[in-house]
């Protein structure tokens, strides 16, 4: 069966590739895989329905024969087992490479996120405007620590790999994006990955979506 | 070689198995795999030496044989794969389990660091006190989720797995275990992944270095 990928019938970001369908996207057409869309709501989410797909009501969820799978990580890496050019073959390239998806989830996103949860969440409380920069300097920590490792590499570990595909979808969060003028390394990196053709072209399925749903 | 673990030389956490050299151990343990370890001080962790292990200067970091890995998800990964006992054989399965990895470190480890992050950094801030209900309320959301799907199940995902261990690491943190009286599912869950013979092996080895550094 065609995978059935489920993504925002409206996404919030309007099309601006930053839900969290579009490492999934990105990764299927690096492998050239077609793929069909599930199109849900907000209420959608929570419905027992989705949760039994996704246990915390979340996109995007991977349908494909015998298999639902969750977790953007876990579906990028499903795939990149499942097809060839997502993964080195050396054993230990390989296994750095995965790392780096962890690496993106797990050290990267978690204080970018923070930072714009208190500009989404808490922007009408009185202390967000002094925890700003506390927060942002949360971040200038690991970015820089993430240029420093770029720095005169293409790709984070030998050729383009799942590892960038998480890498990249999380540096292009606002709160990132915002701070990759002071990092040219990062975001050389991001427009390099951004011309990849695989990249446009998940670019524009989701957009189309978007402007659809939109009107 | 054997395999060589970094760790702090003095882990902050007194030995309560909560720095995350414990899940990477704890894998150890029950894959039988002996290791050496590799003690860090705090300014060891900065230099360039152990930047080039670890490219954020944290720990753990596992060395082998021609690799060199970080990130506790990254590692414990490639002891599931490199050893039998901590993925299941059938694919879909052994898809979802490490979809259960992400799953730990991206979406619910996240909600627990935020909140620990604003006892221990921002403690003495004016706003912590009215923050703090609304961080809590955010991780509740998270573990209603968590439970309702271990609600009958002994593991996240047939039997035990690496999954279980990245998620039993995260939800032994602070922050997650102060509320674990109010999810009998998760407590019961936690308490038997302690009983596991290779959890106690790991967790005593740890405390046995914490004591001897703190004495």
């Amino acid at each position: 069966m065609t995978p059935i990928v489920s993504v925002f019938a409206a996404s919030p970001d309007r099309g601006r590739g930053l839900a969290r369908d579009m490492a999934v996207r990105w990764a299927l057409a690096e492998v050239g895989q077609d793929h069909e869309l599930r199109l849900l709501s907000f209420a959608d989410l929570k419905t027992a329905e989705h949760k039994a797909r996704q246990p915390f009501g979340q996109i995007p969820t991977y349908e494909t024969d015998g298999l639902t799978l969750f977790e953007s990580g876990g579906i990028v890496l499903h795939i990149a087992e499942t097809h060839s050019g997502l993964l080195p073959t050396n054993p230990a390239v390989r296994a750095r490479s995965i790392a780096w998806m962890f690496a993106a989830v797990s050290t990267i996103e978690p204080v970018i996120v923070e930072r714009e949860v208190a500009v989404l969440l808490e922007a009408d409380k009185p202390w967000t405007h002094e925890r700003l920069p506390m927060l942002e300097a949360r971040l200038r920590q690991r970015l820089d620590d993430l240029a420093a490792w770029l720095s005169g590499r293409d790709w984070l570990e030998g050729d383009f790999s799942a590892g960038d595909i998480m890498m990249v979808c999380v540096l292009r969060r606002p709160a990132s994006a915002m701070l990759l003028s002071d990092y040219p390394v990062l975001a050389a990196y991001v427009a390099r990955s951004e011309a990849r053709p695989a990249f446009q072209t998940a670019f524009a399925d989701q957009k189309a979506r978007s402007d659809a749903a939109h009107g």
